[in-house]
């Protein structure tokens, strides 16, 4: 039986162990990799042994925040924690031995499996980073200029730099407190969100171009192929949100990206929503899920086959809309 | 002898008093607006006579947030009090009767020219907002979710939904306790930084593929000619924050916008820089100013002309790198 522990609590048992390893998620973003830099290098100012799992997944943009921490094959950790992990099919492929030894799980997704032995979960959290905020500052009373800088990393990029809808007045006032510790918000800023790669410039100058109107122009279909990707030289570093463009503009209400992966005929859709109309539900119809604003499914068809297919199950959403 | 006040005083002196009209500034962006809004709405609430005087230039976007307090043409104030604005020069039309006569500035520009008889100036602040809200809090102690609104607007506005280099941990902070207020912030970011026109991304588009590299791709330079705008359909409140995509740009030290504005021999530029590279001794040469990362100037000259002239002084400070 697990057990579900307070942030408080949380602190007590670390306080009392020793010699951990945190795994990050699959896909891994700001949010996992900044907190589970933040927990280690948290632990191991409080002069205790702590290393992260090298996440093979890992981009350039947030290696800088996690790389120190990596454990090297030979390390035997005696607890295991997974951070931001909803579940143990989001291990990273290294982290499959691990899957039923999780000594505890500090998540924020209402989603969670409670597959840990000991689970610290707020889904009121915007990012998982406010939670290992509240966990190190228990603990010590105070935190270091690099924890708040990881954590800045966390809370930002889970928020779209605060944009989000996520995004809490909890959220606001730990990045101040993250500031005041020393966490370089303007250099970080500039970096996560002011700064765009040529290929990413060029693949969202590509992708508003083609993008298709509908349903009195409340839909809005992007399309990312192959061919554009190489093209504009984008790689996945550049794909960061990608997705929350055709959404984004003005009287669209259901924004799709219909994006080519591996060949012509594996393709992810993602959709985002305004409300009433329901992503989730749009998703569930080719065997996907997701959130109620913002879903995804994976569809083996050609994109013109797709849009079609994409068209018939839209008509029963706008009109009703729903 | 203008005399400089703290917020505590201000609020001291603004208590003792009635019957205001506060003046917001030429081309008037969210903070103005914003936090002219919420001084009226808050001098309201503690049962005084405060209105707004129409700004000509107002643009939909920021209209509901200010438009209730309004004056009409026959209101004869005691007191005349501008916000957010560093000169009389940026006063509009209409408000050019009242150059010799404001009583009171409240303004976060350190260029203020200290106008008024009394200034209540904090150039430490990211937004002028951050100052109203001191001043209401010192008066009242709380803030209504109408003020807390519109000072949310003025703070996010002008940070770029705190990304830009001037939020501080203040910010965050003020920021914060206007959503625990009630300030809708899921809703004002939806409004303000994550809905684009079909204008907007349209004129986006033709901008960026539109690009031009030059010293080693240090250099982008973005034209926005009349044509593109009409073709773009897009307007004045499209126009937002334009002019940073070019520094945007990974590896691009020295961002340039070039916009035909009202002739094609008309031409406004916008001049983006990473440090060490001057902006303000850049726009200089051609007789314009702003601040060292951020400047502008108005050339006479067709785009090609411009462009041309542009290489000749980049040289200069490209080479030099200054």
């Amino acid at each position: 039986m697990n057990k579900i522990l307070t942030s408080a609590e949380t602190a007590t048992w670390l306080k009392e162990r020793n010699d951990f390893l945190i795994i990050t998620h699959r896909r891994p973003d700001g949010d996992t990799l900044g907190s589970a830099g933040a927990l280690a290098q948290g632990l191991r100012e409080l002069g205790k042994t702590a290393y992260t799992l090298p996440n093979p997944e890992v981009t350039p943009r947030y290696s800088r925040f996690v790389e120190d921490y990596w454990a090297t094959d030979d390390y035997l950790p005696e607890h295991i924690i997974a951070i931001d992990t909803a579940s143990t099919n989001l291990f990273p492929e290294n982290a499959a031995k691990y899957k039923d030894s999780v000594s505890l799980c500090i998540d924020h997704h209402s989603s969670n499996t409670l597959y840990a032995d000991l689970v610290c979960l707020d889904a009121d959290r915007a990012a998982c980073g406010e939670i290992i905020f509240d966990i190190l500052m228990t603990i010590s009373g105070s935190i270091s200029s690099a924890t708040a800088e990881r954590l800045y990393v966390a809370l930002s990029t889970d928020t779209g730099c605060f944009s989000f809808g996520n995004t809490t007045s909890n959220t606001l006032y730990v990045a101040s407190l993250l500031i005041e510790a020393g966490a370089s918000n303007k250099a970080l800023n500039k970096l996560l969100f002011r700064t765009k790669t040529r290929g990413r410039i060029k693949i969202e100058g590509m992708l508003t171009s083609g993008l298709e109107f509908s349903f009195d122009d409340k839909v809005a279909i992007a399309t990312i192929t192959r061919e554009m990707m190489d093209v504009a030289g984008a790689d996945e570093d550049d794909m960061d949100d990608i997705a929350a463009i055709p959404n984004s503009i003005e009287g669209v209400c259901v924004g799709i990206t219909i994006r080519e992966m591996s060949s012509p005929n594996d393709c992810k859709i993602s959709v985002r929503t305004t409300l009433p109309y329901d992503a989730q539900a749009i998703c569930a119809r080719f065997g996907g899920g997701g959130h109620k604003l913002a879903a995804g499914c994976t569809i083996e068809n050609t994109v013109e086959e797709i849009k079609a297919a994409l068209a018939d199950v839209l008509r029963d959403f706008v009109d009703r809309k729903c």
